[in-house]
């Protein structure tokens, strides 16, 4: 069961819906947003509804959702959200291309790969400066060194940054540098980092574990909006199959199930989905066909060096394709895609 | 090892390469197209290239090919294939709409969905009179009544037929009835069916099986060509994964996978790869724009009361969105849409 | 709905409840035990109720059945079944090793991989005739030459035969030599073939497919049954993952799901689970352990040499081993190992 | 590569080694273990092979080691080992039970649980004060109050505890009640919490992610050795796959494919592999015949009102088959059940 708070409830209102709760056996999440909060009740729902708690002062609704999420369910929230990253808008009318290296190396890599990223017609720009690796042998990030490189390129390139944090206690740390924390898809159920997200007051990209089913990845999202932070989009990224020829096989059908089931912006990987560079941009343009909100693509100027993934980088001669995929295919979706001027003007 | 042969070659040219094979050992599979011959070598290739093949009379060029499979290989034959069903292209230039009912039930309703499919912008009708069904107690097709159906459709449309055949003894009652021979998932390792229908003299639908690799399904291919049919188009209809809010998997990167292997057109099932009628429009665009050469939908009258797979047909209303599907995603990928005047001309 | 008869009904008193049924417009399908004869009903239950059938004469009882297979199931026939190959039991107090080459060869190659067998402790021998092969370039068996081999080592060891039918036109012939009809994994939906075993007169050995759930596979099963014929062993040999550290996964599960659900036999294929000769005496023991009636093995005198499969054939040195837990594990779950004596006196 | 130092070698000599490789451009990962110490390097094994490293004071051997893993590999340390716990072995030689609640629910329940698991023969006490769990709406586990019961229930029982920890900066309070942590299928590849684990100075228990390879479970072991502790045991629990019927599926196999690779004891948990109480008693019994070194099963005195995974937990009735299964199997193997006197031997 969820409760609208209408917008001008204040915290006593909210206290008052709390505590009438908790007296009757129950838990009260409190999840505030930029313009109104929602309580997400855990308990006997039978025994809620005897609590009369829509004649509570500050109480626009009371909804009572069947599915096990409920602060991401379109049930409880019909219309689709937009999630904005420093002035980007991630949403239902718009393809944002988030775009970068997958691994931060040098201030000269991650620069040039920022500059390949705008040219491609990227508003955001991603980029790893702690790497889960499966390896332990493996390059493992240049950690904080890596997050004060990306913030360099970011007042160079004006393009804000989505990292990845993989331990709940550096979440704080991340969040001081990036625009967007990004959890991996090796941290889909690393339920502590997801509560920590929750409180972490930066938007937040979630990628589906690779085997996670599509319910499980909700129930992640709502590991973050419980505790607060409903400026969450979904990425899928490909999923583990017996098919070998690719290095997960893309789910694409789990975006229009996904965007039926939760009011969150979902967007897609084409690069970690198939593992290939040569699948990349046929893969971008069923993204964008499929109904997508965004995409995230690995660049890299020299992908024959790269620390992590680089056989699925684009390189330069990639990037008039990837820009004209953007410019020609949201159109036929009653989608535009997200400019950098129009980026600006939103921030501004 | 394969050996291409010149236009002009003659029947005493290839028994002259396929008995020199023989004498050493090797054995030779003659598939014989309509412009020209080849022929896929078995044995010990080492061997082969001392026999001075590339000299005899009638022997255009001799590949080495280090696939599994051969004749259906792209580096056999680089140039992608045209398969061409009652003068209607599969292609790489075109995207074809191949549509119908999943099971003919009745001529009332095979003739209403053939109508459906029409006004969609399909040029071949699909329908199933013999229906592989998991239980031996739900309904399994009228068979032989059923492609009498098909034909008197197929008369009043103009639409060409796709029906699929279960048993290899069917093959040359089905083929005398059908315009293109369908492979059902479940029988994509059914051998003796395969290479009954290398020797049916029509063109052949192969569907993905629901578990088979890429490189398994381009085998069960190869299979058919080894016997003299090369006028097969792929499809693609959904894998087996643990995921079950879907039907299937739609494995979409397996487009541009099979089509960098294969020189065989790959068309996409939505339909099935679903189960879901809300995902058949947003796959189909997604399909068209990774590059497939075609769609293979369900539509139906009255889905409430179909036979089999009534959750996943289209409907009447749904046919305006596919149509404009069919006009405006096309372009984007230079390619075009088929037309019924087009297939006509081609026919004529 | 199942109509079990009494063991004296007569045929009039068959034909009498199979009218009835389809006056009521139901199929009923007639399955004639050794013992009895049981009718699988389909349509609507709920007017079947209303037929009076309990009443009508040689029927001993009626059962409602509300699993979508029938004839298998174990609601239908609580107590579990033995399956008798010329005079070998397969079933719920024993242990059955059948073992052999996965493909007859030669004469002496199949005669010396059966004395292994027997070496090890097996009453069945086990050998293909016909492959079905992925590839087209691979071994596909001698076909009937092949039974003619493995009908003279039956002469020569006193071990009845099980080996595999691929195409329904070839049940017949294949029956004349065997005693055992295998179907192989990746005919597990070949209806048409199931359907012709049903009237084959001979025990089925019913691999399970390599993608099928165990609801499918008692589908399968049911297909068999459905005809007439309730001579079936079900047989696990592992099903496709993700994990490519063994060539399929062995569903050890599978055996008490199975033996739960339906009341046939079940044995497992250790050799063709994981692929590996090192794992088929652990995964023996495990299968034994598990419950399991039965064992199928692959043994061969030159693995190197095998023309299919060798990597997971049993070589000389294992045959004391593999003796050696046949021997005691089956005790510790009060069961007993078959022996030859005992199966030749079964017969006499 | 590897180092392995003599037994002794002092500190001076370790840190030589480290100084040597460091200058090379390597880094040395310094492994402390009971009786020796090893290092492993990573970096250009070649430049490391002209160190002359074999020659330096306290080095016993170099071995080069082509696994992606190096110090959990059997290539590096042929003998299988055996992990303590407070003076329970878990290895080669023997069959470990570990039993007790899925979840820490109250003290009586507890205690209670943990006399059933005494009962059953059970030397190891498991049970969850911090429960991941898919839902964020789902019992979380009582916390250090779980921890502070369980500490109560092994003073009066004597079993020593094997508790889940979930996130990094909680190890050390939770390494602080337990003698032995476990990692939980969910964090199989949380780096930061194996790398914690790697530093807590107790024995691991590391459960295989439910979609992990066998090379990534290994490898996320490498993690925890990397970091200085080797006492780490294996459990296999299911892994997920395309089959409903049970809630994983337990890959059997596994066992001995990870101890032909790795040193490590490797147990199973029959419980929550199926999901199902009528398999555990099955999985157990075929989980020893396979070669596992032990067991981890779920007991609890009433499961209907279990708050976390009650349909899998064995009740009072079941014990004494459990006791009988590990009295019996193990001898087969050659292996003896580990007794609570014996242990309690072992650590006087």
């Amino acid at each position: 069961m969820v409760i609208v708070m209408a917008p001008e409830a204040t915290n006593d209102d909210i206290e008052a819906v709390v505590d009438r709760v908790s007296r009757a056996g129950g838990e009260a999440f409190v999840s505030r947003g930029v313009s109104r909060t929602i309580i997400g009740l855990v308990g006997d729902v039978e025994r809620f509804t005897t609590l009369n708690l829509q004649g509570m002062p500050g109480v626009a609704d009371v909804v009572r959702v069947s599915t096990p999420y409920k602060l991401v369910s379109r049930e409880n929230h019909p219309a689709r959200s937009t999630v904005t990253v420093r002035g980007v808008p991630i949403g239902p009318d718009t393809v944002t291309l988030i775009a970068g290296p997958c691994a931060v190396e040098t201030p000269e890599q991650t620069l040039e790969a920022a500059k390949m990223a705008k040219a491609a017609g990227a508003t955001l720009l991603r980029g790893g400066a702690y790497k889960p690796r499966t390896s332990p042998y493996a390059f493992q990030g240049l950690g904080e060194h890596g997050l004060r490189i990306l913030a360099e390129v970011r007042e160079e390139t004006g393009l804000p940054i989505v990292t990845e944090v993989v331990d709940p206690h550096d979440v704080e740390l991340v969040a001081s540098y990036a625009d967007m924390l990004q959890v991996g898809t090796r941290n889909a159920q690393n339920f502590s980092l997801l509560q920590a997200l929750g409180e972490a007051g930066k938007p937040v990209l979630l990628k589906r574990g690779m085997t996670a089913t599509i319910e499980e990845w909700l129930m992640a999202a709502e590991y973050i909006a419980q505790r607060g932070n409903l400026n969450i989009v979904l990425c899928e990224r490909g999923i583990r199959t017996y098919e070998r020829a690719t290095r997960n096989t893309l789910d694409i059908s789990a975006v229009p199930v996904a965007q039926r089931l939760s009011h969150l912006p979902v967007v897609i990987d084409p690069s970690h989905s198939g593992g290939r560079r040569d699948l990349v941009l046929p893969l971008a343009r069923a993204a964008i066909a499929v109904g997508a909100d965004g995409l995230l693509v690995d660049v890299h100027p020299r992908p024959e060096e790269a620390l992590c993934d680089g056989p699925q980088a684009l390189v330069h001669e990639d990037l008039p394709e990837l820009a004209a995929i953007l410019r020609d295919f949201p159109p036929l979706l009653n989608r535009k895609p997200v400019t950098a001027d129009e980026a600006a003007l939103t921030t501004a």
